[in-house]
């Protein structure tokens, strides 16, 4: 049983200074983009966050070093779907750094203000030449794609496409924030990675953005898990098309907040598109000795095979929420830990009775899309969020399929 | 498509001075035994290795107090199968106490020379009545049962029991190394723990004992993973029930040996009983800085559920692997990187073109039941070993059957 039927995409307006191109080079979808290249009329602002696999991709390894060779200057970034170009060799290598070049020609601009992201299979040097003929066939005066077809573009085998929009203010000044997203954790066969695009027209320092992305994704995209595989290609980018003096961080308030919605939004739609997965899990963990514990605490439950074929079973099994927690040698203590699920109280430094009222709730709770865990340690105050699905027989059947 | 047939119990012969008895507490197995007994005709030494959760059970609560409290002395040994009595709460204490209380009645010894350990369904109190009765009714001159059915008695729902039997020599006086074990991992529907259980007749100080458990645990029960869920209840014990002078760890060679055979052996047969697995996996990682990142790399291929997918559908995956020993972050580098399956190298700096000749013998090797991964990592000397099985529908099954 599938989750109910995709989001819709949401309505995403135009950013200013900004162009969408989509295209084919080949991955073997069938009648569908492949390819998005967006470019900037002028140089903007760029942060990023990259895996950290110690395997990071070639594409990620150059943006990597175009980002710090460049101080966050971007004009363009080209993504494409099918081949991750991962664990690919000197090849693979190869075909990152003429593709760079090529769109460096395309946007006439420094090498090092282009970015590459790349998902798909693992272990195969990506063909250049397909790409580069895309690039090149793409018309210089073809209107802006819309949000939507962008987010098609760069999907594998994402059940939809994911999107998210913020009217925002900076002072009194309006902004703009856009992002797109493809996930569905690790996918078949070997189609890694989650991706995400942060777009707005506000002006930031490429240092003031990076402060903002990371803030926003430690409680989102660094918060979620499908199957606890990070992938070699992982990439959050955000860039800022605004011109002139940057925004101080005093002012970021209200854009802060807005930014954190949309990641959150995109982390949402990523995990409820998490491979044959049926239901979310949104683990909560509050009364923690530090933030870091409690993540753990909440990353184990998320992350534990017991508890994830447990949901998907439609089993309440507050036993195997303790144990994972357990497991985590956290400071933990069973007279003070208190479990819900549903909002259904089940442990409280002992198992408790539940009335048949309860229990029905509960089974309704179980039987939804969203199931809420929660957890209080009774050992400090701090407290934290992590998201996973369940593990389903689609899960296997996609992920051994072989080649 | 389970595994072949259960593997035959080894021949295990009769250890001086210690007793086996087995009875039925109650819990809802059809017709066996789930209450074992084992009794020592003088205090014995004893070393213990408890699981590390922070929310251990109340009988490893107990029997880690009485370790401490009687240094290392033992007269007997209680386990039940079917209740963990973990996350139980005040009753569950109570229970543990009382239970312990009757064993020292029993065995007419210290409260602290008494040892428990419990298996089965967490968050209940076990009930501490049919144990009391069952312990009760063994008669006083039953002659002591088989290994086979001391083994049998602590099974939940593993498909075979375990045993090892090792003959071996202190200088030149034969000594004898008996272990049994219960594990499949995490089991249906809470059916936690692995427990094992060793005895000697061999004379050993309680911390030689300590030294020798512990050194042999880390290269075999500590490098197996059914599923990454530690259990609240886990407990290794190794019993020494020779009299005299302990022997001295210089002549303890072949004796450390046969202990890391017995425990090695053990940890096959769980890995072989793994939930629904249909495949083992030894992972061998070497050329790594040290042993510590070695064993990371190795438990991340083990652990990962893409690569325990890819198993089960007989996908030689090595980009699979290669992504989970990534994300890590461990000191890696793709350009040293080699990876090998079943002997065939796939991997070597850059993906490697494999011969159809090899890629027939790797088809059959990914048809075997033990799937061989080997990984240099190029980047120092250390190596480890972690083991691992295939994740299958069964095992979904099996875990998502609810209450």
């Amino acid at each position: 049983m599938p989750l109910p039927a995709a989001p819709p995409f949401p309505d995403m307006p135009p950013l200013a200074d900004l162009h969408l191109a989509a295209g084919r080079q080949g991955a073997p979808y069938q009648n569908r983009d492949d390819l998005l290249f967006v470019s900037f009329r002028h140089s903007v602002s760029a942060a990023a966050l990259f895996t950290r696999s110690s395997l990071a991709a070639w594409p990620v390894r150059l943006s990597r070093r175009h980002l710090k060779e460049s101080g966050g200057r971007a004009r363009a970034l080209l993504v494409n779907a099918g081949n991750a170009n991962a664990l690919s060799g000197a090849k693979g290598r190869e075909s990152a750094e003429r593709i760079a070049r090529a769109c460096a020609d395309k946007a006439d601009c420094p090498l090092n203000e282009i970015f590459l992201a790349s998902t798909g299979r693992i272990g195969k040097a990506l063909d250049a030449e397909p790409v580069l003929k895309a690039l090149e066939a793409f018309p210089k005066d073809a209107p802006s794609l819309s949000w939507e077809r962008a987010a098609r573009a760069i999907m594998t085998t994402d059940r939809f496409p994911k999107g998210a929009f913020r009217q925002t203010f900076i002072k009194d000044a309006p902004a703009r924030l856009c992002g797109i997203a493809k996930g569905a954790g690790m996918i078949a066969p070997d189609m890694a990675t989650t991706l995400a695009f942060l777009f707005t027209d506000a002006a930031l320092s490429a240092s003031i953005a990076g402060r903002l992305l990371l803030e926003a994704a430690e409680e989102s995209f660094n918060a979620l898990s499908v199957d606890g595989d990070s992938s070699t290609n992982d990439t959050l980018m955000l860039f800022a098309t605004g011109e002139g003096r940057s925004a101080a961080m005093s002012d970021l308030t209200d854009f802060r907040q807005s930014l954190r919605e949309i990641l959150d939004s995109l982390a949402r739609q990523i995990a409820r598109d998490g491979e044959g997965a049926t239901k979310m899990m949104i683990v909560r963990v509050s009364g923690a000795k530090s933030a870091v514990s409690a993540r753990r605490v909440a990353r184990a439950v998320a992350e534990s095979l017991l508890v994830k074929a447990a949901l998907y079973g439609g089993d309440p099994n507050w036993g195997r929420v303790a144990a994972a927690m357990g497991k985590t040698g956290e400071p933990l203590r069973e007279e003070s830990l208190r479990i819900r699920i549903g909002g259904a109280a089940l442990f409280d430094g002992e198992p408790l009775a539940i009335s048949d009222a309860a229990a029905a709730a509960l089974r309704r709770h179980m039987e939804g899309d969203e199931i809420r865990i929660e957890a209080h340690l009774g050992t400090g105050e701090a407290e934290a969020v992590f998201r996973g699905c369940d593990l389903t027989p689609d899960y296997l059947r996609i992920n051994s399929g072989g080649d």
